[in-house]
This record gives C-alpha cells, sequence and structure tokens, in this order.
C-alpha cells in the first residue's frame, strides 16, 4: 500500500490553532474509485484565511472537523485517474489538504495546471488564490484610477504583495504598511511599492500623513485593527476599502472594539466592503491568464517562505501569525 | 425699513447645539442689489445635519460663523428680484438662513418651487432635501431588490420615513426603528412598515432577529451606534449599508468606539458607504418630480412637526436630537 502522511487538527483552539493543536499521522492511501483520482501532492499552502477555515463559528466556510486532515489548497501530479478529464502527470490544484497523497473528486480540483513554463508552487501563491484574489478584490471593491493613492497591509504577503504591484502596473501610487525592516525592504526593493510603513516603529499616523499627503483613496486591507484604523483617518473622498482580511485581530469570539468608522465614511463618502474570493471562481481562469503574463513580463514579482517535510505543518500557521514568513508560505513535498 | 428678526449663532457649543448657543436678534433687511433677490420665508427647516454644520471640526461643508444667521433651508416668495430669472410672488427654496427675509444672490436658491398643487413646506421635507437623499442614497447605495428586507433607523423621520416607504414601493419588506410608542406606531401606521421596533424597550437583538428572519439586505442608517451594531449582526450576505448620519452619537470631537464591523462585512461580503446629498445636486429636480408623483397618488406619506415663529428656533435643533419631534420638523414665520 502506499504511504500517505497526514497532518490532521485534533483540537479546536481559541484564536490561532498552534503546532499542539495539530497532529502528524500515517494515514491510508485510498484507491480512486471510478470518477475519482489521487494526486501526489508537491506543495501545500498555509493562508492566514485556516485561522476562520479551522474556528468553530460562523464563517464563509465550514470549519474543518477535529480529526480530519486539514484543509488546504496543495498542487502536484496525477498518479492515478478514474475520471475522463485526468490522466497521469497531469498537474493540479485544488483542495487537497495537509498529506502526501489524496484521493479525491473532481469537484476538488480547482484546476489544472498549464503554465508548464512557471514553477509549480505558483498556483498556490501569485497565480493561485492569493493573486486571483489581489487582482479581483482591487478591480471590484478598489477600482483604482491612474495617479491615485493605494495603501496595502500585510504589503509584503502574498495577498498585498500581489495587490501592492498590480495597483502599481495600474499607474497608481503604492504605499505598503509591513511589520519590521526586512519587510519593508521587500517592500521597496522586491515589490516597488513607492513607499513603505513600519508598524512595529509604533503609531503610524505621521508616517502615513508624509507617504500619503492627498489622503488615501484605496486602502487594501488584510489586517482590521489599529493600523487600519490609522488609514482610515487618512482616508480621501470618495475612497474605497477593501476588507479582505483581519489577520490582525486574534480572535472575534469576543468581539473587539475600536474607534467606530461610521464618521469617516460619511465624511469622505467612503465605502468599505468584505471580499471572498470563493464568490468569484467563475472568473479564476481569466484572472490567472492575465497574472501569468505580468508575471512572464517580470512585472509582477513574488517571494516564497518554503518549508520543508509534513512536519512543517503543525507550527506553520501559527508561525504565519508570528510574521516570520516572507513571502507566500508553502510546505513542499 | 422692513424688519427682519434673525436666529443667530452666538456661541460654538460642543455636542449639540442649545437654546442659549443661539439669539434672536432684530436684523436689517438689506435692498437686493443688482443679480440679487429678497425673500419672506414662509417655513425654516431644522434638520439633524445642522450639528455637522455647527461643528468646529472636519465634515462636509464649512462651519457656521459665529455671529452669523444660523444656516438653513427654507422656503418663502420672491419679495424683490434684481436678477432676470425671479420675479415677485414665486415661491423659491434654498439657503436663506434662520431668518424672516433674506437677501441673496442666485447661487443662494436651490429651486423654484413648482409644484404649486402641494404645500410649500414640502420643499423642506419630502419634496426637498430629505426625501431626495432618501431616494438617492437608497438608489445608489442601497440598490434594494423586490423581495429583501430592508431596516431603516430614525424610520419615522424626515429621511427615515421617506426611505422606508420608497423601500416599500420598490416591493422590499419594510422594518423601521424608532424610539417610543407613538413613534413606533406612526411607522406602522403612517408609514406602512411591515414591522417597527423601538429601540427605547432595550436591546433590539430579539425583535430585530424576529423581523427579519432571512437577515437585513439594505440598513438605511442615520444614527450609528448601539442601534447600527445590532443591526450589523443580523447583515445577510451581499448586504449594503448606507450611512447617511450618525444621529445617535452626541459627539465625535471625543472619537467613540464600539464593536468593530471589519468581520462582519468580510463574512457577509457586504458594504458600507457614506453618502452626501451635496454630491448628487445634479439629479434633483429629476428626483424630486417622481417623489412628487408618489405623494399626489397617495403611496408617499409624510408628517410634519411645525413650530411657530422665530423665537422656536434657538431650542428647535436640540429637541430634535431629544426625539421630540413627530415628523420633519419646521419653523413656520
Amino acid at each position: 500500500m502506499t504511504t500517505n502522511r497526514q497532518c490532521r487538527l485534533i483540537a479546536r483552539p481559541v484564536g490561532i490553532a498552534q503546532a499542539e493543536h495539530f497532529a502528524i499521522v500515517d494515514g491510508a492511501s485510498i484507491e480512486p474509485a471510478d470518477g475519482e483520482l489521487r494526486v501526489r501532492n508537491r506543495f501545500l499552502s498555509v493562508e492566514p484565511a485556516m485561522r476562520g477555515w479551522i474556528a468553530d463559528m460562523g464563517n464563509y466556510s465550514a470549519p474543518v472537523e477535529i480529526g480530519s486532515v486539514m484543509r488546504s489548497l496543495a498542487v502536484g501530479e496525477v498518479e492515478t485517474s478514474r475520471h475522463p478529464d485526468y490522466s497521469p502527470g497531469q498537474i493540479v490544484c485544488g483542495w487537497f489538504g495537509w498529506q502526501e497523497r489524496a484521493t479525491i473528486s473532481a469537484q476538488q480540483v480547482v484546476r489544472i495546471v498549464r503554465e508548464s513554463d512557471l514553477p509549480m508552487s505558483l498556483s498556490l501563491g501569485v497565480l493561485g488564490i492569493n493573486g486571483v484574489t489581489a487582482l479581483l478584490a482591487l478591480s471590484k471593491i478598489g477600482e483604482p484610477k491612474a495617479g491615485e493613492t493605494v495603501v496595502v497591509s500585510t504589503a509584503a504577503g502574498a495577498v498585498g504583495s500581489a495587490a501592492g504591484q498590480i495597483a502599481k502596473i495600474l499607474g497608481c501610487r503604492t504605499v505598503g504598511i509591513a511589520g519590521g525592516p526586512d519587510k519593508v525592504r521587500s517592500c521597496l526593493e522586491d515589490f516597488r511599492y513607492d513607499a513603505a510603513i513600519d508598524y512595529r516603529n509604533g503609531p503610524i499616523d505621521a508616517a502615513l500623513a508624509e507617504a500619503c499627503p492627498e489622503g488615501v483613496d484605496v486602502y487594501y486591507d488584510n489586517v482590521a485593527g489599529p493600523i487600519s484604523d490609522a488609514v482610515y483617518r487618512r482616508l480621501a473622498v470618495n475612497s474605497r476599502v477593501i476588507v479582505c482580511g483581519t489577520a490582525s485581530v486574534p480572535d472575534w469570539s469576543d468581539w473587539p472594539i475600536g474607534p467606530r468608522v461610521e464618521r469617516h465614511l460619511l465624511r469622505q463618502r467612503a465605502r468599505m466592503q468584505g471580499f471572498v474570493i470563493f464568490d468569484h471562481m467563475a472568473e479564476y481562469e481569466a484572472a490567472i491568464a492575465r497574472l501569468a503574463d505580468w508575471v512572464r513580463s517580470g512585472v509582477l514579482a513574488y517571494r516564497e517562505d518554503i518549508l520543508d517535510g509534513i512536519e512543517a505543518c503543525p507550527d506553520a500557521l501559527a508561525g504565519l501569525y508570528r510574521g516570520e514568513n516572507a513571502g507566500k508560505r508553502l510546505i513542499r513535498l
């Protein structure tokens, strides 16, 4: 029998899942039934949104069950197929979970990866849910116009770095907010932000005022919390806030409080809107084609933070929330 | 010389302006110069937004200067005209201030009132800035669809009652939130809300859940604060929040805190947007024509709360914030 090591969720955390909430187990690799296929995973994704998938509270997806393989996107080759649309050797990306091998139905495949000139790992980052989220949320909610100022939080992260660069491609002035000198340097050097602000240096109001003298036209927000409160105070008239993530708020089961936003929105006729990529899957392929062209022409850079082996899974999410990754975090198997 | 009693702002309040922040003075009625006209005011408007016009802080209009006539909309007849577009006896509505007579330039006229079959006072309420605000904010931000649930705060007020009835005309199920049994009765009897909730009866969560079993699709908000916090918790997927006013928050100079909204917006892909009528004056006449038709056909009801004489001005705004008015508050001269 083919081996299949898995990382399972074994306890429901309060707040961010830590290493002890997961266990590595030797699972079985099931033979595909009719209509199914088996994939040999090569890269597993680690996403901030996993916090929401794990939490046992209202969210936009059902919580991962205790004892089951941790839900995740992954990319790898088809090993065995009993489905007419798939054949061995094809590279596929989809909901394959934190495990070495996944026996799945075709519904779990997000797409066949056809960009054979580019690394397959990109289909979990800049050519995957992160890049597509950045492009579609920025276009649909942000509606950036050339010459506008776009501020991005978690600016060096997988979604943020793509959002900042796409805004730049569209002719905007870009300002990144990130934690620590390495990420700030990455914003400026890797992702070509016009300015970058280190939120670990204390309140960012003065730096933000200096970087955005005309105010903030678009705020691509992945964090919420005090960083966002400071950006709200700088919103320009008719500005747009994309609520894409709330990474800085460790727990919403005890609902956090903060400065009320209504007066900012009213005074500046500003708009604030939540974005969930799963509502927009019909546009996934078209978005990837556009992103791949930008990667090939060198205007859309990416960074990957690769951990090796299934053993790296349990602490990978907690590490993301500790801010230790530089770029899209992946597990290579 | 023609007499002209005026109500002037004599001190800058912290929070809501009270009677002592105003004074009634015998002012002069100036003869119109070339290009000007003099209007004999018949009704003066009292608006919640006056708080913002008086406040000495960032707002969407310059603050009323100390010692000057209180800024307000008013309606009355042209007494003397030295402008080719206006002639004595015409009814005009505009920025004429809290005074008996106004000598003004044509830029201060919002419109000539041509609905001679309807009371001229309506041009300060349902056929004025309140009705137009309700119609345009609801259409542009709320985008209500037939069958959706629309919740309105200050539901029996000048803007709220129009918003609720317009949503009903557009085929929505309407739920009003108002303070006290008289206003709740007015919501149900005068403004035909499908349900009405009294926020003075303690937390509204249970009543809201009962009135909105499928959640809230559109929230027309004039208050912010704890009432709105409760509505945010019931937002449906893809819902829209119109931030039209923040009447329940007495003061924004010491910025208030409350439950953070980001997670609601993200989870429900909801949108929250500020609306200021002055951005949309190009659509004013078309909106009034539509509103007037609804008034004539009896589907758009209104209530007026009329105080008599210029002496009523100083306490009129404070009384509005005490919630003592039933319908659009006006001063009749």
